[in-house]
């Protein structure tokens, strides 16, 4: 087992040892848990990512508020610990079947509800400090990469300019790919597989020398990690194309600060200089996209609402402008609408168009 | 340009030259489609897939009720040999965008709704019996697949097994893929990537000989053309592996006899011989997972009513014996059940199992 593994099976271990001394000294035994709420998500102004506060609450074993949580968080970690000493990762799904068993002696399970074992796992990533994906747990998988990127994973060399039409299929942990050959001069995040698709069939990525990545919707942790990987490592910047409304905006705000969910992990995840390429408010007029715009709904006013009060977007004059100007618009736009223009439009005209003139949003 | 797009480009310009040809006479310009809905589709009792009867409706230019739809028909059509001309492959959202323009003249846009282009494109698959794959426009991509397999698709040579934990990315089109070497036992396909990702890291692909495919829900157009392609060309069996609900029973109906949407491209898509390998109701007892059955929800049992009453499961007496058994067991189970039993149960002993006995549905 290498010497990564060791260490992340001996913060477990010292979560039980700490217990067991506990019980050993006649103590109520307790775990202290970083409080999660957004009473406890402040931004850090200085890393410039969504961050968890101070607070902490002690859970007790003999409080009766306390106590179903309190064994299921030795039971999750019991659980990481096998998958760790296995050498093996399961989803969150399975770990709520492992973990869905009658505590002996009575009728009551240990956990009934997935939510239950998310919840502990999530206070397991912040007593432990590791990551879901450094406890063996892993996220959904999803999406496609291509570019001239060369990486050894599992024994595997894989070329991502070598891949025909499909391209790598991203996996949900990717922690342990190492990158043999890094070129590009960017990295295009989208948020829609569709799009994906069409700059591959475009060679957009072999023509203006970038990696292309995409999932559907969310960015999958594993694709977060990923861009966060390549972007410290190699020091290549990420452009997030979305479509123009709340959803899209909160995708780039995700994979910038980090989710408020998660805020703990920031620090793994966020990439505080992510550029957002568009839909900009300013490519409708200039693009001549007018047509092609999707009035608002209830729920998009209120979700864009939401956002503009985000901490960190609050005191950020370029988003604040953008927020106000789409408000105004009234109106939402998707990526394809670039399609009314030609198929290859959005290849041809508008990317490099874009990152010539470093028309972004920061 | 190759002699099959030849083929498709003069099916698109018999269909224009037709038309013209009546307007040439002073007819009344008139496409015959064939008519799409539950009234119009059968079962085909010899090639044992779900089959479009001969019902035609013609669709007239003049008359008040045709008019638009038979302006958007050409319009697609139009679009499509612009793509075939160009080789360019589009999304059903890129074709909306495209179709997506006001009628010289008159503030009347040709399409309105994506819903629209989708219908007409649907209905020129069966004008020109080319699939939306041959008309260039693309469903959505999704899903991975790893085995012994070889390919070339786009000049570059693909090994299924040389992937790391990825996998090939499989894309929305998998129409000019050449198979350059396959072996495998029979090809599992299962409808959870996290489920996969399980099976690849056990290397159940490498231990069974064997090829694992999945995407998320229901398999993509892709999938299905690759597991038919790979079933019909080197005459691999494909089993199924799904939760035990009626979504999963009806994600096995589409792979085996086609879908009631698309009941004109069964020939293309249906895999007359593909097994279901589980979630069975006898699996519950067998594999000891009675503590995590999920109790039926009324949706859950109005949807069972419906699938037993297709007329292709309807004198299946197998899969009528595990719908009633289901009703009785009046709740469903998840393939990830089985880590219940161990995170490697489903590889070690669950399909090995099944698999030797022959222990399918079917």
């Amino acid at each position: 087992m290498s010497k990564k593994k060791n260490n992340q099976l001996s913060a477990l271990e010292s979560l039980g040892n700490e217990v067991v001394k506990q019980i050993n000294k006649g103590k109520n035994p307790e775990i202290p848990v970083p409080i999660r709420a957004l009473s406890n998500v402040e931004f850090d102004e200085k890393t410039k990512t969504v961050k968890l506060g101070n607070k902490i609450a002690a859970r007790y074993f003999f409080n009766v508020a306390h106590a179903k949580k309190f064994l299921q968080t030795l039971e999750v970690a019991s659980i990481s610990k096998n998958l760790l000493k296995e050498e093996k990762h399961a989803s969150l799904r399975d770990v709520f079947y492992m973990a869905k068993r009658t505590i002996p002696g009575t009728k009551v399970n240990i956990v009934d509800e997935q939510t239950e074992s998310d919840s502990v796992l999530e206070d397991l990533e912040l007593v432990t400090d590791l990551s879901r994906e450094q406890l063996h747990v892993n996220a959904n998988k999803n999406g496609s990469v291509a570019g001239k990127v060369v990486i050894e994973d599992k024994g595997d060399t894989i070329d991502w300019s070598k891949l025909g039409s499909g391209g790598w299929s991203i996996p949900s942990n990717v922690e342990n790919i190492k990158f043999k050959k890094v070129a590009g001069k960017y990295i295009l995040y989208m948020e829609k597989a569709a799009v994906w698709e069409r700059l591959h069939e475009d060679k957009f990525w072999d023509k203006q020398n970038c990696i292309i990545m995409s999932s559907q919707g969310q960015a999958t942790r594993g694709i977060r990690r990923l861009l966060q990987r390549l972007t410290k490592e190699y020091n290549i910047p990420v452009y997030v194309l979305t479509d123009l409304d709340s959803w899209g905006h909160y995708i780039y705000s995700v994979i910038r600060f980090g989710s408020i969910n998660l805020a703990s992990l920031s620090e793994k995840m966020a990439i505080p200089d992510v550029k957002h390429l568009g839909i900009h408010t300013a490519d409708i007029g200039k693009y001549k996209l007018e047509k092609h715009l999707i009035k608002f709904k209830d729920t998009d006013l209120s979700r864009l609402k939401q956002i503009r009060e985000y901490p960190w977007f609050k005191d950020n004059k370029e988003w604040q402008k953008e927020f106000i100007a789409l408000k105004n618009l009234g109106a939402k736009a998707e990526i394809q609408a670039l399609s009314s223009r030609g198929i290859s439009f959005i290849s041809d005209t508008y990317l490099p168009e874009k990152i010539k003139n470093k028309d972004f949003l920061y």
